[in-house]
C-alpha cells in the first residue's frame, strides 16, 4: 500500500452564491488546489456531493464536473454518504492513491443549498435517515438529535455546557476568510434564540450555505502533510434500533481504526475538527474520537482547552456552526483546514507544534461516519 | 497493489417486485454472492444506486444497506455514476482490495423502478444530461440517442441492422432465470413497434425493471476469476460539445485503458456484455471496445458471430434489452454475467473455453463509461 500526501488544497468561503452555478463553485475550488498542489496533471476526479439530485435535478456529476472543470476524459466518480459524503469521498481518494491506479487525485467537495426552498433542504436532511420507517413518520434531523440532547442534558450536562459548542466555534471563526460566519456569539445569545426543536436552540444548528473545497492526492514522500490514517464506519441507521443511543458507535469505530493505521492514541492529537451540526453532535464527536471520556465532552468545550493554544484544539476555524456546514463539501473543508494547520499555514489559527490533525465527519444521525487522520511529515 | 478476484456472486431476476423494499432486494442478492464466496466474513460494502433520492426519497444508502444486511457498524460507501453506476462502483471496490484497505468487499447494484411514477424515471434518466443545458430544455434521454441513431443510420447502417442488437439480446436471454423478458422478439416486431422518439422503436428501448446484483471481491490467488483490467473514463455532458458527436470517447479511452492493464487486445476478448439501453448504444459500445470498426458494429450484430459460439459472442444473457436494465444494478449484473462464463457456470448460455470477458457500462449519453475485464486464472 502506498501512502498519500495532501498536496494541495483550495477552499471557497462559505456563503450564498446567487450568481453562481454548482459547475462554478466546484471547478473555483478545485481549480485552486490544482494550483497550489503544483501537480501537472491530475488523473482522477471524485466528486462528493449529498443532495444535487434533489437541489439541482441533476444526477451523473462525476462526469458533470470533469467537463465543467475542461478536463473531459478523466476517470471521475460520485461518492454520496449524506453528510459525511466529503470525509467518505476523501477515505476513497487515499484509496485511489494507495492502490497505485492513481498519481494525482482531486476530491473536491461542493454543494448549492442556497437558492432552494427550505422546506426541500429539510427533506434532503431527513432523507439520510431511513425513509420507510423514520423520515416519513414527519421527524426532522433536528428532532432526532434534540431526543438525544435531551437525553444528554438529563445525564450529563447543563444547557448552557452544550450550547458552549456554538460559543467556541463561533470564537474560533473571527478572521477565518473562508468561514461563512467569522463573528463571535455568546452563550447567552445561542440560549436565547428560538428553539428549533426542544432543547436545540436555533443558535445551535449550523446554517444553510453553499461552499466548495478540494484536494489534491499524491504518493507520499515524507514532506508535507500525510495522510497517517482513514476510517468509515457505519452504525444502526435509527436511534431506536441502537442498544445504547447514545453510544455513536459509528464516531469510534472509525476513530479507532484510523488511529490504529496511524499508530497512535487519541492523546497523540493536536487539533481536531468535528461535525457540530448541531452542538449536541459536535460534543459526542468530541467523545466519539477519545478527546473526552464520555459524558464529559461538554465540560471540555465549556474549558479554555479547545481553544488555540490549549491542549485539544477544536474546530479551529470554526467548524460547521460558524465556517459553515455545506453538507457534501464539509468533510472536505475539514481535512484542508487540518492540512494547513499541519503546513503551518493557519495565519491567525494557528496551532503551533501541530503534528497530527484529525477530522470526523458523520451522516445522519453518525449512521456513516468517516474519520481521517493527517500527520506533519519529518521534513 | 493487489491484483483482485471475483470470488461470489448474488443476482436476482430482474422484474416487478411490488411486495418488496429496495432493502430487500439489496439483501438478497448480497447474502447470495456472500455465501456464493464461502468468505467468513465482509469488511466493506459498496452500494451501486442511481435514483433513490428520486425513487425512494431516499440518501445514505451505504448505511441504510449495511444496517439492513445485518451488518451495521462496517465501512460502507455509495456510488452514483447515472447508468454507470455498477461499473464505476466495481471499479472502487477493485481499488479498497487493490489498496490493501480491504479484503473481502461486497459491492452490490440495486435499483427500484416498477412502483415509481414513469414521468419520475424518465426524469431521473434526464438528471444523468446537464440539468441547465439539456435535461432542462425537454430532450429525453431517448431523444439523446435517437438524435446519434439518426446520423448512424445516415452513415453506415439500415435501422433492421442496428434493430438487430434487440433481437440478438432477447435470443441470448432465452432460459436465462434472472432475465426480465427471456423470450424471443424478432426484428419484424421490434421494427412494427411503436415510435419512442424516430428512430428508435419501443422494443429498441430496455424497459424499467427492479433488481439486485452482488459481487464479492478478494485478493486474487492464481484461481477462478481475476480483475485483469478496470477503468473508467469521462467525456463532454452534450453531444453537441463534442469534437466528433458519433464518437464515443469515454467508452474507447476506458476500454483501451482496461486493455492495458490486462496486457491484451480486443482481439483476445471472449466475450462481451454492452450497455444497450437502446439500440445504438449496444452497437456504439461494440465499436467503442474495438469488437468491430466504426460504423460496423451493427454489421456484426447482424451475423452469427455474436452468437454462442461465434467470434465474440455478445450479451450472452440478453443485456440491458432482455436481462434488463436496473440502472445503478446494471454494471453489477453485467460483471456477474462474464464471471459466470469464466467459471464455466454459464448453463445453457455457456461460451465455451471463455479466458478474457470485458463489460461495458455506459451513464448519460456515454459521459461516463466503465470497462471492467475478467479472466479466467490459470488454475
Amino acid at each position: 500500500m502506498r501512502n498519500v500526501k495532501v498536496a494541495g488544497i483550495g477552499l471557497l468561503r462559505v456563503k450564498e452564491y446567487w450568481d453562481r452555478s454548482i459547475q462554478d463553485l466546484f471547478t473555483e475550488a478545485s481549480l485552486k488546489a490544482i494550483k497550489d498542489s503544483g501537480v501537472e496533471s491530475i488523473d482522477k476526479v471524485y466528486v462528493s456531493n449529498m443532495g444535487a439530485a434533489l437541489m439541482q435535478d441533476q444526477l451523473n456529476t462525476a462526469a458533470l464536473m470533469s467537463d465543467a472543470l475542461g478536463k473531459p476524459g478523466l476517470p471521475a466518480t460520485r461518492v454520496e454518504a449524506g453528510s459525511a459524503s466529503g470525509g467518505v469521498a476523501f477515505h476513497e481518494a487515499v484509496q485511489a492513491v494507495a492502490s497505485g491506479y492513481s498519481d494525482a487525485v482531486l476530491v473536491t467537495g461542493v454543494e448549492k443549498m442556497s437558492d432552494i426552498l427550505p422546506d426541500v433542504v429539510t427533506t434532503a436532511l431527513a432523507m439520510a435517515e431511513e425513509q420507510e420507517y423514520t423520515a416519513y413518520t414527519g421527524v426532522t434531523k433536528t428532532g432526532i438529535a434534540a431526543m438525544i440532547h435531551r437525553l444528554y442534558l438529563d445525564l450529563y450536562a447543563k444547557p448552557e455546557e452544550v450550547g458552549m459548542m456554538a460559543e467556541k466555534s463561533h470564537e474560533h471563526a473571527v478572521g477565518c476568510k473562508h468561514a461563512q460566519y467569522p463573528f463571535k456569539m455568546s452563550i447567552e445569545r445561542a440560549m436565547s434564540s428560538p428553539m428549533e426543536a426542544d432543547p436545540i436552540h436555533m443558535m445551535e444548528c449550523s446554517g444553510v450555505g453553499d461552499g466548495a473545497a478540494a484536494l489534491v492526492l499524491v504518493p507520499a514522500d515524507d514532506a508535507g502533510v500525510e495522510v497517517a490514517g482513514s476510517a468509515v464506519a457505519t452504525d444502526y441507521m435509527s436511534i431506536a434500533q441502537r442498544p445504547d443511543p447514545m453510544a455513536m458507535n459509528a464516531i469510534s469505530k472509525a476513530a479507532n481504526k484510523a488511529y490504529q493505521m496511524a499508530g497512535i492514541t487519541a492523546k497523540k492529537v493536536s487539533l481536531a475538527e468535528v461535525h457540530d451540526d448541531f452542538t449536541i453532535n459536535g460534543i459526542l464527536g468530541i467523545e466519539g474520537l477519545g478527546l473526552a471520556k464520555v459524558g464529559e465532552g461538554a465540560k471540555l468545550v465549556s474549558s479554555e482547552e479547545v481553544d488555540n493554544g490549549g491542549k485539544i484544539p477544536i474546530n479551529t476555524f470554526g467548524g460547521l456552526k460558524a465556517r459553515g456546514n455545506p453538507l457534501g463539501a464539509t468533510g472536505i473543508y475539514q481535512v484542508a483546514e487540518v492540512a494547513l494547520q499541519l503546513r503551518g499555514e493557519a495565519g491567525d489559527h494557528q496551532v503551533e507544534g501541530a503534528k497530527y490533525g484529525v477530522t470526523q465527519n458523520a451522516g445522519g444521525m453518525a449512521s456513516i461516519c468517516a474519520v481521517n487522520v493527517l500527520r506533519r511529515a519529518k521534513k
